[in-house]
């Protein structure tokens, strides 16, 4: 029987109203909360950023000092999280890792049975504390290192930088990731934070619902593109080799990975904050070879597809990442956790959003409708035929 | 600003089309690929019920006796898997651990990268096999117990209740059990099988869709429903408090647990299976007291209802499963989980339909849209006031 249901994959069904970010497609505008991301990314950091989607306003000095202090408290893994990671095959990928240690982080919370706007709002803080940790630590596990323990007095960058090294990084390089986070933190009704607040709609608390996000964003239709980015750009090698590659694609009708939006038909606004920063860091590395390559690629490709297909073709925010993680000298497979570690805020302001009734919002289960185009044998059903006919 | 929203919750939305199973609530009917539920609990087993859903047909005698042989054989944990439960702290709820059980599992699964139809089916196994194993194991942690080993020769429902107690239990006992399953195995679009399939939709590997759909069914609006109907019971006590109990809930205009469903308006048909099954342990055990209490709570809720409030009350799955687990002597924590270890099979074959095309279906990814009804402080977005002026 063939289906005749129209809703596939929710395109362009309006499932929630939320007052936590704006996607227009249309102006290449992105917005957390009524701020433009340009803005947030110039002037702002990543905690006061966590703080404007949690809390749903931009925090005063003091409110941001308070905040501060409390992720820098909440940083540490209880020591039985060390050892059940300790128990994982070295080979496991940081993102499958990643599912299972929020979910673990569960048991370690002794207000779980308890839900209030003020509990949601501190376990989302101790979410966005701890995922840093969680990644930095199993980057020395799988490398048979010790975990280092978050540094006191550093910021959540510098930090994450040192959890992995064990050296403070330059300010410059902290400042860019820092950026980086930003400019990750929200982006709507993705498959990501949808699967958040779906699952948050039958009051699962914030663990089972962030680590079913993260099972998401593990999927290579929505995170990991960055990740594939950098391969590509390997493949490519080398700036001689980048018309050939595209004039290939093109003839087999294939995209180009990072280039083109679902929704940013008009290029992505987080692009034109990413690209400098990108040849920022090739340029205070001295290896400026992978941001040259992206911005050849970049310039290629929109001639190319313009010329042959007669469309505009924009970066998206995965095609400048991957050039900037690379030359910051970050694992490519840590690209799609470091997505998650600063997504965390926004999947964590959805929950609240999804648990938490305001004026405009009630909250309320997910049960979507499906449609049978299976078989009946009969009005009554199929006939079991006995075992041994068969 | 107001929601003007329509799609709430996705109430009456068909959102897909699946071959499974359907959910006819006006006429009472419930059909698992084509075959009546009643048909299936009475004259099937579970493995064979799994068969059917993951592999879309009734096995034959060879079929069920090789798929049998291979869930036996996939029974085991992994050590590690045993060494990470054995960190986690004793109070944790089942259901927690279950859901980081599943996303350290995908850890062990050497063809992880791969995705085929063949290897989703013998993941699905594979799930369905082990899942009863970490229930079982972790009750035994939690009660600083050794796990033990499963025993080959039992069948699945045998091999749960020797793995949690050292015993083999009553083959009466075991025959209900698995007929338990049959009824818990699938029920088309509820929330935590639209988790798994929408996280199965960005690729995402089984594991980590199983993992958010156990997340979705630990929130109290969705699984949870059985363990609290016996809460219930517990608290009524006695028969004669049954009819006072129920008028209290009238005149506070509550519910009450276990009575009326969403969809199956005039009596879910899993319910005439279970009534007896709750009698007949109750009479094995030479304790029917639950079982009486449900019966008569059913017939004075439904008296009741129908007297006050004009409408016809029919119970639903969790009413019996209630009493009738709690007389076997289950732990009332692991009602969900039990839950759990049935409907794996349900949203493994709802996790292979997502992600395997064929002629009625091509897999997408789920994006839905939603409504910005935040601020904005111009056309252009806020104005950051700088900190000091905050």
């Amino acid at each position: 029987m063939e289906s005749t249901t129209k809703n596939i994959g929710l395109r362009g069904v309006v499932i929630a109203s939320t007052k936590i970010s704006d996607v227009d497609g249309a102006k290449s505008q992105l917005v957390y909360r009524g701020y433009l991301i340009q803005d947030l990314a110039m002037e702002t950091t990543f905690p006061e950023v966590a703080y404007l989607l949690i809390y749903g306003k931009m925090p005063n000095r003091d409110e941001l000092t308070n905040f501060s202090r409390k992720l820098e408290k909440n940083r540490h893994l209880p020591p039985n999280m060390i050892c059940a990671m300790q128990t994982r095959p070295v080979g496991t990928p940081p993102m499958d890792i990643l599912q299972a240690c929020v979910a673990l982080l569960a048991h370690h919370d002794d207000t779980l049975p308890e839900n209030s706007l003020d509990i949601a709002k501190d376990r989302a803080l101790c979410l966005i504390a701890k995922l840093p940790t969680v990644i930095a630590a199993w980057t020395r596990i799988r490398e048979k290192n010790a975990p280092i323990d978050p540094m006191p007095g550093l910021s959540m960058a510098e930090n994450f930088f040192y959890m992995l090294t064990g050296e403070r990084p330059d300010p410059r390089l902290s400042t860019i990731f820092d950026r980086a986070l930003v400019l990750h933190a929200e982006h709507a009704f993705n498959a990501s934070t949808f699967a958040a607040r779906e699952v948050a709609s039958t009051r699962a608390h914030m663990y089972a619902a962030t680590s079913a996000a993260i099972g998401s964003l593990s999927g290579e239709l929505h995170g990991g593109a960055n990740t594939r980015v950098m391969e590509m750009l390997k493949a490519i090698g080398n700036r001689e080799n980048i018309r050939p590659f595209v004039e290939g694609k093109l003839e087999r009708g294939e995209l180009v990975m990072g280039l083109g939006h679902a929704v940013y038909k008009n290029g992505d606004p987080r692009v034109e904050i990413l690209r400098p920063m990108s040849r920022e860091v090739g340029e205070m590395s001295g290896d400026t070879h992978w941001y040259e390559m992206t911005r050849e690629l970049e310039t290629v490709g929109k001639e190319l597809f313009k010329e042959k297909k007669g469309i505009d073709i924009f970066p998206n925010v995965d095609f400048y990442s991957a050039s900037l993680y690379h030359t910051m000298g970050l694992p490519h497979d840590l690209f799609t956790p470091i997505f998650a570690m600063s997504r965390v805020a926004g999947w964590c302001a959805h929950i609240i959003e999804e648990q938490f009734a305001d004026e405009s919002h009630k909250p309320v289960l997910y049960r979507p409708e499906s449609e049978y185009i299976g078989h009946y044998c009969g009005p009554e059903g199929c006939t079991l035929v006995p075992m041994d006919k068969r």
